[in-house]
């Protein structure tokens, strides 16, 4: 007899047909002699709805109020939910996040969890009931209702998987579970039947969209296992867990790319020190965060500055950057966007040299430029040309070895 | 400087143009040296989507989880409101029930006011805040939410104005005010400038619609002003207020009528001691409200008891009385639904002899027969043939000089 925390999508509760299929599933799991506590995030496109609300009163809408009504998408899915339990005779309580409570940081639309006390759920939980919860959102010490941001239902299912010492946290989702790359653009692409936590961390942040960042912080702080698994089949599917001996024989355990990058490059900056301090300080003060930086030496006491930031922020970003380098005596500002970001990721390469330089021939091999280079202990990123990605992403995916489980 | 709760109902706050245009109505209010409180229903359409959701999971939800869903109704607007606000720099902030609280019993979907602490609305009040209160949600003992039935709303304003000790409780609405009968049917029909809470009461439990009947109760209970008026229209509406000298020589104040009800009569039934407790107490037992009674003697032992439900009721009271008419021995019993019935309202009766038969009268003369007659101190009912209702409205409009601002 386990205890899961069983977190399910938005697209697997899109509809109430599958909120009563979800409901089959999970009353199948506890009929099994498990107890079970269900996440559930807003029905798929009531998030997108209720933002397009706010945005017809305020482009910008009030980060405290937008938490309030953002938060109704999950009250409406787990009220659904306990009702269709209660429809076959079994025993089910809808929590909202300040019920249980779930404390968090005043950060609205971003907020932190600081604290949960399990103790209304583990009670629930000792009656037969199936407590509900809804994902996303929390409570701050004035009582006003917080989110945890896009991907939030993920970090809510892992902070109470901690909390209540389950067995494992099951994120149910509409794919098999998490794959070496993109099976969309690489038919080769593979099921990884585990990984590490590290592993899927860098993955998460170099593109990959299966599980969200802080969740996966939250489960590595407190080793609990995550399963990511479809929603529809009972296949296994990803387990996310420590590091072990057998995975790092695996030097690339999957494939990354990201299409939301712009590059900027400032020409001929007098080469002093603190200039690169005067040149990202303000673009670290409008909230954009920079992700990879070059600096080439020219000749004499100048040099060239080329940073990476998301899409969305580029136009902010070279306006700040224009302004800033002309106060700094800079010759020129570039930009553009037609960038794109792969990477590959896996903790064998800890122990094995030569991954990098075996990455950098396979993209020559194909003739792809490379613009800018990244490396972690665990990862080697590559910005190239965007409209190489897919070529990119399949001749990693084979010349690594990915098809067949080793890399 | 007074302390108002204004109360816009649905129709009011349908899209977020309506909401928008209430919210500039509401600033104007503040800005001419009032504080507002405020307290929204959900936008109109909204809590019949809400309905067909649960319905779709189950024909009869669990109440529990029906005010879960419910009560995200209000929640959308109440931060749609203060994100409107905020948008003029008029700072505004939403309350949810238990954010106040609101505390009521845990009867869902049905449940009662028991307290409410202001304290948390007067200290955003005394910072110069708007506090933008959702209708119809409260939370109970065990911090689940509740609501309050349909209508809600106009008792949260209500039950609110008196916590706070406001000037007065404006319910803001799609009419002018309470009229002297229902204008669609009357073109003469009058708006009425100010009336008693006991009118009102009688008014709502006949069939007038613009104000829920507790909200009345609770008003009249402690002396709170009520001002019915226009969302979108600066006239004055219809005060409902404590009875006056000037009420009492108004004698029919309104003429209401309803078509919701329906007509059982039980055949010979033998005349004894507990027949007409053994007969209604099964009706009462499913929760079914009885409204008029009238007993017949006929011949020897036996006699005719006739009895009007409304119509959701009929076929429910229908099927249980004929099984316990079988019991008592009764002969047959009969049912229609072609009924409606139409009353005559006003403080002024009580001192004049004669209304109820001016009434009859002018039924007669338009060639109405009635069916079932019942009285209070400031009421006639009649139940007639379904199809006189507006002849009947008319007739009693004209005949009673409504239309002319007396009875």
């Amino acid at each position: 007899m386990s205890l899961l925390v069983e977190k399910f999508g938005g697209t697997s509760v899109a509809d109430t047909e599958k909120i009563k299929y979800v409901r089959d599933r999970v009353i199948k799991t506890k009929e099994a002699g498990n107890d079970v506590v269900v996440v559930l995030s807003a029905m798929a496109g009531e998030t997108n709805r209720l933002i397009a609300l706010a945005k017809s009163i305020h482009p910008a809408p009030d980060p405290r109020e937008l938490d309030v009504l953002m938060a109704t998408g999950e009250q409406v899915t787990i009220s659904l939910f306990a009702m269709a339990c209660k429809e076959k005779g079994v025993e089910a309580r809808s929590f909202l996040g300040y019920q249980i409570p779930i404390e968090t940081d005043s950060i609205h639309t971003m907020a932190r969890i600081e604290n949960i006390n399990p103790e209304a759920l583990k009670t629930a939980i000792k009656q037969g009931i199936i407590p509900v919860v809804a994902g996303f959102q929390g409570v701050d010490r004035h009582g006003s209702i917080t989110t945890l941001g896009r991907g939030g239902s993920d970090t809510t299912a892992v902070a109470l998987a901690v909390s209540l010492g389950a067995d494992v946290c099951e994120i149910y989702t509409d794919v098999e579970g998490v794959f070496t790359t993109d099976p969309n653009i690489c038919p080769k692409a593979r099921k990884i039947d585990k990984i590490s936590y590290e592993e899927m961390l860098e993955m998460a942040s170099l593109g990959a969209k299966v599980l969200e960042i802080r969740s996966v912080e939250f489960a590595m702080r407190y080793s609990m296992p995550i399963h990511v698994r479809s929603t529809f089949s009972s296949a296994q599917g990803t387990m996310v867990v420590e590091e072990d001996k057998s995975m790092e024989e695996i030097l690339v355990s999957a494939v990354t790319y990201s299409k939301n990058e712009a590059r900027i490059t400032v020409k001929k900056v007098p080469d002093r020190p603190g200039t690169a301090a005067r040149l990202f300080g303000p673009i670290s003060d409008a909230n954009i965060v920079v992700d990879m930086i070059i600096q080439n030496t020219r000749e004499g006491e100048l040099t060239d500055m080329t940073f990476t930031v998301g899409k969305g922020d580029y136009k902010k970003a070279l306006s700040i950057i224009e302004d800033t380098a002309k106060d700094i005596g800079a010759e020129e500002v570039r930009g553009d966007t037609d960038i794109a970001k792969v990477s590959i990721v896996g903790v064998g390469m800890r122990n094995h040299a030569g991954i990098a330089s075996k990455m950098f021939h396979i993209l020559y091999q194909h003739g792809i430029n490379i613009l800018m280079i990244s490396t972690s202990e665990i990862k080697v990123s590559c910005v190239i040309e965007e409209k190489y990605t897919e070529l990119a992403v399949r001749a990693l995916h084979e010349g690594f070895g990915l098809e067949r489980g080793f890399g």
